[in-house]
């Protein structure tokens, strides 16, 4: 089975805490077959997503809203 | 029944995770009827406890180390 990485920016987390809590979050979507984050408390955080099939980026951004943070502009 | 409040400097706490991680904590101790934390991110978080007697001061500073946190040098 062929598995996608992806990789989303995120702010607002600062501590073990909040990996717990978007990684509980992002897990629970179908699909996800791994959840890896790389704290910077101060700036974006990189939290790294493996998954099945590629997945749909409104889910992901609501997973990441509703464990209370929120998914940097990549054009920013 | 007369009740003591004591505040504790606490440095570590970051987020909302953090100020429920202290306040079960702190909530289990005997007598404590009320935890209250005022969260300062970069610097010394107050924690008020509220008690139905004294608390014993090691055990105070050992739900915190438990919780992650360090109690803050008074002296500092």
């Amino acid at each position: 089975m062929s598995e996608t990485t992806t990789s989303y920016q995120v702010t607002g987390m600062t501590c073990g805490h909040c990996v717990s809590a978007i990684t509980q979050e992002l897990s629970g979507l179908p699909g996800v077959t791994d959840v890896r984050v790389t704290l910077v408390p101060d700036a974006a955080s990189t939290v790294a997503v493996r998954s099945s099939a590629p997945l749909d980026p409104t889910a992901v951004a609501q997973a990441i809203d509703e464990a209370g943070y929120e998914l940097a502009d990549p054009t920013a």
